[in-house]
């Protein structure tokens, strides 16, 4: 044994954890689904606000002609002395227009422009103060009424798999039975397998988690896509304050982890993988974004190289990232170089001219 | 009251603790100082380890024409299931040599070059398994025999303080009497203070830390610079294993806190501010490399780019940071529109003087 039991280390952990309470958190979510399928209201739930309130909705006439728009709300909660500040990107009018494409652009345009900001800011002078804006994750609400995904729900996850992590939740999920939720999971795991479709994927368990852990895990991974009820409306039943939606042949208590998952995505979005949704979009999605900008960037370069050069033999050849990557940071002293080469050239040739002219004059 | 408890992301903090203790932590120290002041024993105390064994130190005259090399060593350590790599940077015959600047450039040489290397990579296209070896901090050895600082320290501390976070350690205080150690810290924290060096400065204490911790930041602030003692040489006294040093008018150990600060390096190096070591590193001075270099890129392109003009009206005022910014992402565009018009003016010209010159000839 060593003269002390400890070199002291082991609180390296806690001074991370220490720092990271007293920094406190951020989350940012997207919202998208057509209009009536208890978004506001599951946000709601998930969250125990009230950050929706009662809206009314105007009626179809005036929907129809409006494009999506992006509609932003913040909210900063504390508990247990860890800040969160949770950012809800909502997209009030996504699907109502007639051309879904609107929908669409609207939605990925966001999250680019909040990746480009990053990018710009990162590469920036001064990194003390940088605003994160980047998108954690997409909930994105599947009708209950379908039959699986609909072409332009297929459509849209394409265009935003490798942009951001999503979350597929099958909404008003109380107008199904338990037979019908399950053969429709069924279908839409079916759907996105055979549309290559990447949604949120949570990671391994590691084999040294605790049993709870890894049964809470299996489950969680068991019920994908979850099939949510949200309500604004509390009662209480037997003593116990709960959500619910009050019907005439029963009470939907949107906990009840039998019929409704709620509580598995408060789970798994709040208290297991908020910080994985993080790190997956800033080590992957952000990363895939930051090499095509690099890569535009640098490609960019190449052409206007290209067209300034005047031997047409070298052939614009397909690059490796490598060399890409070191033609960005060269091009600018090549250009020049081979810039003022050029310039010398015509210098000289137009000296010549010159004088030849002058001989002539004379 | 809600209708349930909580939300769940209390357990962010702990989604993080979890990650990092998977990742595990890694820490790089560099130790300068001169040959016989006890930097390896130290190390292999501090650490619990024999990361430097007996050594067969060569002689003066060996060592006189040595230069500083750098000698890195990487310890794997885990403790408590935590995990540390930590790196050793030493650099033997430091100050050996008559002509000190030869050490002083091989010290901030390396950690320039770890800054510049790190910024490569972060500024590359593929950022996945970057090896971050920059210096998280400096465990400068003063001698104990002096009156205070001497000449070469200062001079060493003002070419690194603004690169590295610098530890002052009084070596060997064992040759001191508490009454002597007090006044060469007073002394060398006036000097500090007389030739503006900034050392390394803990932080501020949070209001709402415990007593506990309040008091042992007040007694590591009150120690510095510390004065430490070393031993390879473990004995067991009344039963407890102790590293020591044996001497015909008593036994030193090297962990009483009464006359060695052992332990309280050993705290704030590890136990309580590693950490913060490593932030200050990637948010001050990394930070300060990089703003730098890109001012440096951008002066650079500036000056190709004056050079190419031919107007000499434009006068090359000082820029701001944002403009010198804006100047480096936008150079290569207006470079290459610049040129781009005085190639079309001069290739205009030349053709005007060819015509001429063509008509002459008729």
């Amino acid at each position: 044994m060593a003269e002390r039991d400890y070199i002291g280390f082991a609180t390296l952990a806690e001074q991370v954890h220490r720092k990271s309470v007293k920094r406190g958190f951020e989350f940012t979510m997207m919202v998208c689904g057509e209009t009536g399928l208890g978004k506001s209201t599951l946000i709601n739930t998930l969250f125990l606000t009230e950050l929706y309130g009662q809206r009314t909705v105007p009626p179809v006439e005036e929907r129809i002609e409006k494009t999506t728009r992006i509609d932003k709300k913040t909210l900063d909660i504390e508990e247990k002395g860890v800040k969160l500040r949770l950012t809800i990107v909502d997209t009030p009018g996504f699907g109502d227009a007639v051309n879904c494409e609107d929908s669409w652009r609207v939605c990925t345009q966001y999250i680019d422009e909040q990746f480009r900001q990053y990018f710009t800011d990162e590469s920036g002078l001064n990194r003390r103060n940088i605003q994160d804006n980047r998108v954690h994750c997409l909930l994105y609400f599947v009708p209950p009424y379908g039959r699986s995904l609909r072409q332009m729900d297929i459509e849209l996850l394409r265009r935003m798999h490798k942009k951001v992590n999503i979350i597929l939740v099958i909404g008003k999920a109380d107008t199904l039975t338990p037979k019908e939720v399950k053969s429709l999971k069924a279908r839409i795991l079916e759907d996105i397998e055979t549309h290559g479709i990447q949604i949120y994927r949570l990671p391994d368990c590691d084999s040294d988690e605790d049993e709870a852990f890894k049964r809470q895990d299996r489950e969680l991974k068991a019920s994908l896509p979850f099939a949510v009820v949200g309500s604004n409306q509390v009662m209480e039943v037997a003593g116990r304050k709960i959500r619910c939606r009050q019907y005439p042949w029963g009470v939907v208590d949107v906990e009840n982890s039998e019929y409704s998952d709620v509580g598995k995505l408060r789970t798994m979005l709040i208290s297991t993988h908020m910080q994985d949704l993080k790190d997956t979009t800033r080590d992957i999605h952000y990363e895939n974004f930051r090499a095509q900008c690099i890569s535009q960037i640098s490609q960019h370069a190449l052409r206007e190289r290209n067209k300034l050069k005047h031997e047409s033999t070298a052939s614009n050849h397909e690059l490796t990232d490598a060399e890409r990557l070191l033609l960005l940071q060269k091009d600018e002293e090549v250009l020049i170089r081979r810039m003022r080469d050029m310039l010398a050239e015509m210098q000289e040739k137009l000296e010549t001219t010159t004088t030849n002219d002058a001989v002539v004059d004379v």
